[in-house]
């Protein structure tokens, strides 16, 4: 038995089993799980002493979040992450995440005047080792808007490593990269269980999420491989 | 510099700042983190294929919710658990985190009427590899009431082993076991900086609590020591 890819709409189904009455986690519990799981996985493929500047990118959604909590745990690990976050959510969440960040001392991009957008980032790649792209996930809906637009094709050709959160950034949840707009990662961290636009990935794939109960994992039949040991993440076979 | 030993107000003093306004974090956060510390120090001393039947011993307060992210960590490594909780605490939080382990199916022993209490706990004992004992933590204030004024010593003299969080149960934050009436565990595992109670600990004492910044750290002078690698524990030297 293989691992379920989820469609869109399973992934949705399952995240807000986990989150309501029954599942009865809260988002701030299942975010600090799945960014430390983010974190893990780009340590364990990129060391700290070859790879220390990692620029975080963070969406507007729960997968800013997500990156939010590794930027933390990253800082934690002994890394340099610095924070691009054009559009920040508007969520309470996502602003303690972000404080909790610049208390670390960990720095965030400065918004600037689209005129300047592009140089900002493009000066922060530069002097980046490795990018954790946590900019759209799996609810996400073409078309990729301001700045975001502009800015997939700058953190594309940079020649930086990237490891995506879920979904790469661009990418459709179901049909994957089929416009060849989308991000090129090397690695990839699936969150909760993978979705049916990565099937095809063939970088370095790990998944994490070790807060799926043993029955929400047979009820939606999705196989999943098991975790070694105290770790958050497992990497799976290609 | 060795590591700083927290009286009974700077702990709380430290816990508060983490969740006011400056730190930003939630209790949630916290409490996952600290539980993961927890699940992770118990299987880094006691392998789950020798020691799989883990007795999660939880107080009334906010340890006990430590105790519960551990219980379900320990799940999710593969270990067996057993909750004993016979004074459930009211907060939310407790509720939600109890559901979580009863979704994946980890036992809570009855709350029996007093004059089972014992039996049942001594039953429990008895089949049980290791305690994890997360029934007071640093605003433990004596005495200790019903029902673990029995049970306490009903624990220390089960011969089974005891990993602590943060406090041994039955000790005085700062003056330790003065009275010699608390719980004598093998394993300590000190939340954010270990209190000045266990300055005398003698066996393997481990730190967790990842969440600690530079600056937090520096302000109260805490010397902690550098965790190794992703872990979420760390080692301290006897």
């Amino acid at each position: 038995m293989s691992i379920r890819y989820l469609t869109a709409r399973l992934a949705q189904q399952i995240d807000e089993e986990l989150m309501g009455a029954a599942g009865a986690f809260s988002l701030d519990q299942l975010m600090e799980l799945a960014g430390l799981a983010c974190a893990q996985t780009l340590a364990t493929v990129y060391d700290k002493e070859r790879y220390p500047r990692v620029l975080v990118c963070c969406g507007p959604g729960n997968q800013g979040g997500d990156g939010l909590v590794a930027a933390r745990h990253l800082g934690m690990f002994g890394y340099k992450p610095v924070i691009w976050m054009p559009k920040p959510g508007s969520k309470d969440i996502y602003k303690r995440l972000h404080k909790q960040c610049a208390n670390m001392d960990i720095p965030t991009l400065p918004a600037s005047d689209p005129s300047q957008a592009e140089s900002t980032l493009s000066t922060a790649l530069a002097s980046s080792d490795v990018v954790l792209d946590a900019i759209f996930g799996f609810s996400f809906q073409p078309p990729v808007r301001a700045p975001f637009d502009t800015a997939l094709p700058l953190i594309a050709r940079a020649n930086v490593p990237i490891v995506s959160v879920d979904i790469p950034s661009g990418w459709d949840v179901e049909r994957g990269d089929a416009e060849g707009r989308g991000l090129r990662p090397d690695v990839l961290v699936s969150l909760t269980a993978p979705k049916e636009g990565v099937r095809r990935f063939a970088g370095r794939h790990f998944l994490g999420g070790r807060f799926v109960s043993r029955s929400v994992e047979e009820r939606y039949e999705l196989n999943l491989p098991g975790y070694p040991g105290v770790a958050q993440i497992v990497e799976l076979a290609r």
